[in-house]
């Protein structure tokens, strides 16, 4: 069995820092740093990025969006970018947002998180909107492949707040039944595998609060946007994740380390900064 | 002002019947097929597939999933596929489920709905966890380029009918708000083009009932997921669909004609009756 992608991802916060660097190469960024918004500009963005930060960050986001714009020759920069990520010793997670019925759960399963493919990532985001339950297959290979997922549980915008705090009959809000399933299967996984920490991570705002997230009962990981530029603080992190264990906490900044570069050691010193600063938060 | 997706699909549904076929190239589908499972084994699937359904169906749904399997090179395919679906009359959806914070879904609409792309389709799925108010700039390039968007309401599978059902502060149910959102949206594009039906479409799976759904209210079309393998019938969809304007309504089904290949007259008849008795219910 894989060790669990929880305590692989706990070990390396705490070699580096509990930061993620989210590589958004959109069209605004490419020009900011004199590239063409083309695969070869993004492949060179990307190069950059992954030799500066690889020392100060945990892992590499990169937003499977920005690459999908060049259609299949974006998607060759990408397998480049998750190799070259993996190469420099960063946990490498896929943001792609997945999230369909069973058999088509299992084919992004088998496209992300497989040994074979081009594509295989540490990690995948997921939306349940269909429900988790239809991703026991994923679930399974990530387990077995000591690879992981994170669900959108509370992302970090306004506009799915409505749908996100919904009631279910329990009396529950739809994102506490999210997390709650997940740490369900954190908690089976963690009894088969002796992990201290499972595979099964959820994505949490910075900029929401706790509220009547029960956070702590996660045994999972977490991966937290919302810091830079959408207005939260590594403070407000500390104090959202006050009660989870640590090395638990990964933080996705973009913008505010990109924007620094192309200047590699720029790139380098913004993310030693933040991840410094994010470091102590988390203490 | 680009004709609206939703009056396309009405006329091309007319034309021809309210069959959508699912391409799904699964490894258990190619393997029965005698095909391998890599991407020439799948471009070889959609070629037979697309030839031999075009007279008798509206559209062709490629399942991205099954295509991201193999890397950049099974995007290569999809996007010979979606160019090859286009000439041979079909409108295309790309089923990929899309679903992200704002500036994400704009570059998933630069990617799949934008007139440059190598991935243009003429409707891409989205899914609304993030919220449909993320969404605006896909909106808006829908409707400028005669696009459209289906956006899942309410799934065929039932493991996501916990938080589909969940209820909203107004006593709504989270289901009935998308549908509602995507209604409104539509109000506003027909209101604007002068279109029959706009370009906002919803999943609505055959085998949910229609419930406090005011399918009626929508405006734009359906996507409707669930007959055959997950159990529906024509004549459920007859019912549950009623109340739409005629044409509006685009009914999926993949392996119960995929199955019948790789006989291009076999698929051509299991198309051509399918959407016979979908044509005859909807009447």
């Amino acid at each position: 069995m894989a060790e669990s992608f929880g305590d692989r991802l706990r070990r390396r916060v705490e070699q580096t820092s509990p930061l993620c660097v989210g590589l958004d190469p959109s069209s605004g960024l490419l020009e900011r740093w004199g590239l063409p918004d083309s695969p070869a500009g993004i492949a060179a963005m990307a190069d950059a990025v992954l030799e500066a930060v690889a020392p100060a960050a945990a892992a590499i986001k990169p937003q499977v969006a920005f690459f999908e714009r060049h259609g299949a020759a974006g998607f060759a920069v990408l397998e480049e970018v998750l190799a070259a990520g993996r190469d420099q010793g960063l946990l490498v997670i896929a943001d792609a947002k997945r999230g369909d019925i069973d058999s088509t759960m299992a084919a992004y399963g088998q496209a992300w998180l497989s040994e074979e493919s081009p594509l295989k990532a540490d990690a995948l985001t997921v939306t349940g909107y269909l429900g988790i339950g239809a991703m026991q297959e994923v679930l399974e290979l990530a387990a077995a492949t000591g690879r992981g997922l994170f669900c959108v549980v509370a992302s970090s915008n306004r506009e799915g707040r409505t749908l996100q705090e919904a009631t279910i009959p329990t009396g529950a809000s739809v994102e506490s039944m999210l997390l709650n399933q997940l740490a369900h299967a954190n908690e089976w996984e963690r009894a088969c595998s002796g992990a201290t920490l499972g595979p099964y991570g959820a994505v949490v705002g910075a900029t929401r609060t706790a509220g009547s997230l029960a956070l702590e009962s996660l045994g999972g990981p977490f991966l937290v946007p919302g810091v830079g530029a959408q207005g939260a603080t590594p403070a407000d992190v500390g104090a959202l994740f006050a009660g989870v264990p640590r090395g638990s906490v990964l933080v996705n900044a973009s913008r505010s380390i990109l924007a620094t570069g192309p200047d590699r050691g720029a790139l380098r010193a913004a993310a030693e900064e933040l991840g410094g600063q994010l470091a102590e938060a988390l203490r």
